[in-house]
């Protein structure tokens, strides 16, 4: 089983392959914007940076299952899936970034950021941010529309393109549902209750970020309903606990290692798991003074940090990260004893629960 | 030849169809909405009430069309076109109204606007917009995924669904650039110089309004890429002179009949053809000191239209809506002496030219 798993080097010569192809998707857009002029060039370009720039997670998972199911099949249209996948990722994270109003992700100047600046630097200081999210919008439509086209146009026979239709529309009513839910709790529409925050992590976060790769893999591959299924489930239990992860690291990682402002959370006042545990408990009074202030010094910071570990909901929230875990190791034991997911993928998924266990960036 | 050209009551009998058909893709948009929360079918729910009253031009043009050309045609896919059309349609004006900050359209309360309203009446008066603008953009990613849905599901031969997807793709890069520039206008990043602003109305409204649901009637009748392409320049000049006369009217119109604030395009500052060509004028300095002032008063706005007019400015945009309409009657001429567009399909243009030269409101 150990030859299923892909070393680091296997997964560098995935990542090249799907840079390869994003890169003729961004090419040809950008080779169709040059024909409406130079800000649009310029938005095009900004854009294509920025997509060029990402972790790739999201593709390589499709990828990695496809060449699982299928050791020998015809990768070109796992490829091209593949692409489809970050594209939807970005549309979300563009769209994403404009309702959050933010202009930095992971330390660095996010599109918004960037397009701001480069107002800015042509006098139009006033009008830059309105400029700068009116760029991100029509982006994030682009590459919204990108996915579509690609999966519109997969060369597969009729019903497997529409089930990956299907899986499409699925997944971005899901995450949608997912955004406005995580909106809702911060702007007060929804109430912040510990199940309202997993349900919305699971829409926001596992379902386009690991059950799209797995299911899309799996159906073009040509896998049965029931393998789709299993995966899908399998991918619930990783996004919530990848995402889970992240919101931990997030307040307690190391800055230096993920590279995030790792009191952002906090200074937002995102309702992650974390925060939602401890507002049942009697910690919460002196943390909500800090909870959501863009001033949050480091000090307090601090203090908060360390509320939030001994009120329980560091502990509480690693609990929850090693059910969604252990979960997933049962799924993978169960069908080890009859079920549609082969050895290879299995092995992968345990490979995958593993890294999100080991997470520390 | 006058068979050819429908009646009112044609229209009424096809925008009947047209709703019947809308109404099935958004209940089935309501049922999966459903599993989602109270929030989130309470957005799509407001958002299916907003698309319910449209005025289903770009979807009526399509059958039309398609009628013109395949009188005994299958019209199932013609009709799901036509609902894609106007997906994409309010798609593009929920984002519009975002990045415009507008809380009506019309006249009425826009899906914005109805969301400020009930989350203010839920006690959520600071985070009312930034909440409502989030539904918005994510309604607008969901409409823009269904008009994809459904060209992408046409059951059509494959070469024609590739045609179909391509004049989707072309169209919704055009759209998107002609609203960037038009921002970029408003937004200083683009010299307001009147070609510029032709080029950008073509983009941003005929393309889609007219050209789109010309092309598609055209492509999934069977239709030749000679009679396409003669079907995009006819939109081309119907789309310009539509939005030029839509710009007329918004000035000099009487409110009464259009509905619409008949000043707002002064108080938003809304580089039009109108206010392009009076900039190049001396009447400019006067204007320029009411233009973009959103508490611009009745008095000065009856003095800046009368300057509008004084200085030529009117006259001019008549006469650029007259040169559009001339174009088409000679294309149609030129068709009926040997082209790809059939008696019908003629007849249809010029009444539609002859509706645009005639439109009150």
């Amino acid at each position: 089983m150990s030859t299923a798993v892909r070393t680091e080097s296997d997964r560098v010569r995935l990542r090249l392959e799907v840079e390869g192809e994003i890169d003729a998707l961004l090419a040809r857009t950008s080779r169709q914007a040059q024909t409406y002029g130079t800000e649009f060039l310029r938005l095009w370009s900004h854009t294509a940076q920025h997509v060029r720039g990402g972790k790739l997670l999201r593709p390589i998972l499709l990828l990695e299952t496809y060449d699982a199911l299928r050791p020998d099949g015809d990768r070109r249209e796992a490829l091209r899936l593949a692409t489809a996948v970050e594209a939807l990722h970005f549309a979300f994270l563009l769209h994403d970034d404009v309702i959050d109003q933010d202009l930095r992700r992971r330390g660095e100047l996010n599109l918004v950021g960037e397009l701001v600046e480069s107002a800015t630097a042509a006098g139009r200081g006033s009008a830059a941010r309105h400029w700068a999210e009116t760029g991100a919008i029509l982006a994030g439509d682009l590459l919204l529309s990108s996915a579509h086209q690609i999966v519109a146009r997969v060369r597969a026979p009729e019903a497997t393109r529409e089930r990956l239709l299907d899986l499409l529309e699925h997944t971005i009513l899901e995450t949608t549902a997912g955004e406005f839910s995580d909106v809702g709790l911060s702007d007060g529409m929804v109430a912040p209750d510990l199940d309202a925050v997993l349900v919305m992590t699971k829409q926001k976060t596992a379902s386009y970020t690991f059950e799209l790769p797995l299911r899309a893999a799996a159906i073009l591959a040509g896998g049965s309903p029931e393998l789709e299924h299993a995966l899908s489930i399998a991918g619930a239990h990783l996004g919530l606990a990848y995402q889970l992860q992240d919101d931990l690291l997030s307040v307690f990682g190391d800055a230096d290692e993920h590279g995030k402002d790792p009191y952002s959370d906090l200074r937002e006042g995102k309702h992650t798991a974390v925060i939602c545990f401890a507002q049942r408990t009697s910690a919460w009074p002196v943390i909500a003074r800090h909870f959501g202030d863009p001033q949050l010094q480091p000090e307090d910071a601090v203090r908060v940090r360390r509320l939030l570990t001994d009120c329980g909901a560091e502990d509480h929230v690693r609990a929850l990260i090693d059910d969604q875990l252990a979960a997933l190791t049962e799924l993978v034991a169960d069908e080890e004893r009859g079920g549609a997911i082969p050895a290879r993928v299995r092995a992968m998924l345990l490979d995958l629960a593993a890294r999100i266990d080991g997470r520390r960036s």
